[in-house]
């Protein structure tokens, strides 16, 4: 297809189409004369994912970037921070800083779910921190319900494994993961603020009920 | 405490304490000669709080001036587009866009969960958008598991309950929820990253396991 058709496709327009080529997110299509060029239904696709990683993952063209040279070749090794994390987290993420009781509560944590994850590892820092933030922030009463925020991680956790075990290549595998990481995230946030619309709760202000109300500013 | 205090002691600098009150996210302090003004400790908590919507819940300035005029007036109405979702979500919502099957998929979720919430609310759009597009990402095997993702959010939102019913008044409570729908989402996502590390999956890219890598780069 030419340019003109991916655009109406994807509802992406040509000038973003040529954008994402020059910025190495998308492939060049197949010249077929001097000023035309010929796009597949991978092309299509890429876009598509492209779009949900940029609109839904909040992620920067950068990082995208280092997606998609990631996906076409799995095997390759990444740098860690080209990983998918959506939030804008700059956190000093010390162990200096880190408060050692909380430390121990996530250890046990790790120890109670049969989690094998190292202790100086960031997935376990991010934890730490976000606990200790919490606390500092006085809503000490969310963190000890920490229990049941990992029964429910690790319930996504666990279907995770099984989307991922079931994908038969290492290509097809890595998307999964990357997509699956991006929009389970806004998935599961999305059906949190869903499970408790409607909900017997005390009356609480419309400004924080919904993710979606932005559509329409 | 004079601003500077307030620096050390929320590790905000000074420029960007008076950047804040300029904007309106914090209040002045009290002013004490024609160049000095104190702190107290309210600005510390609110300085804190401003750093966690903005570090971590990715919120614009203009957002975190909606929450915090809210939260000084919880009884106030305001626009929902003032709401804590962390997404740079824009997408269109209309329901003329969604594929009808998968709106009936989200109503008989509902129903099968017990959740009172409205199929014309945004909340529920969300989902049903979120839905249609891991489809056509081709990532069906994630949105096929929605049954395992709702349980886990039902299991968050009923913590999100009992918190939200322990707070005295309705400026903690505005707060709780704010902090609490901000920082769980975070919280849950770092804990699904937890779970998901040491499981005995299938090697995966090094750049979609963690979303504290970045603190390094």
């Amino acid at each position: 297809m030419r340019i003109a058709e991916l655009s109406r496709a994807t509802g992406v327009s040509t000038a973003t189409i040529k954008y994402y080529i020059r910025e190495g997110l998308l492939p060049s299509g197949l010249l077929t004369s001097s000023n035309q060029a010929r796009y597949t239904e991978d092309h299509v696709h890429r876009l598509r994912l492209i779009r949900a990683l940029l609109d839904l993952g909040g992620l920067t063209i950068s990082r995208i970037r280092s997606i998609v040279t990631a996906l076409d070749d799995p095997d390759d090794t990444f740098d860690p921070g080209a990983m998918t994390a959506d939030r804008s987290y700059t956190g000093p993420l010390s162990p200096l800083t880190a408060d050692p009781r909380t430390v121990a509560t996530v250890r046990s944590l790790t120890e109670r779910q049969g989690w094998n994850a190292p202790v100086d590892g960031p997935e376990f820092a991010v934890v730490v921190e976000l606990l200790d933030i919490l606390c500092e922030l006085g809503q000490e009463r969310f963190a000890d319900r920490l229990d049941d925020y990992a029964e429910a991680a690790e319930r996504v956790a666990a279907v995770d494994e099984e989307v991922l075990r079931s994908c038969d290549d290492a290509r097809s595998r890595a998307e999964s993961l990357v997509v699956g990481t991006v929009l389970g995230d806004s998935l599961l946030s999305a059906l949190r603020r869903l499970a408790r619309t409607g909900r017997s709760t005390p009356p609480v202000p419309a400004f924080v009920t919904s993710g979606a109300s932005e559509a329409g500013s």
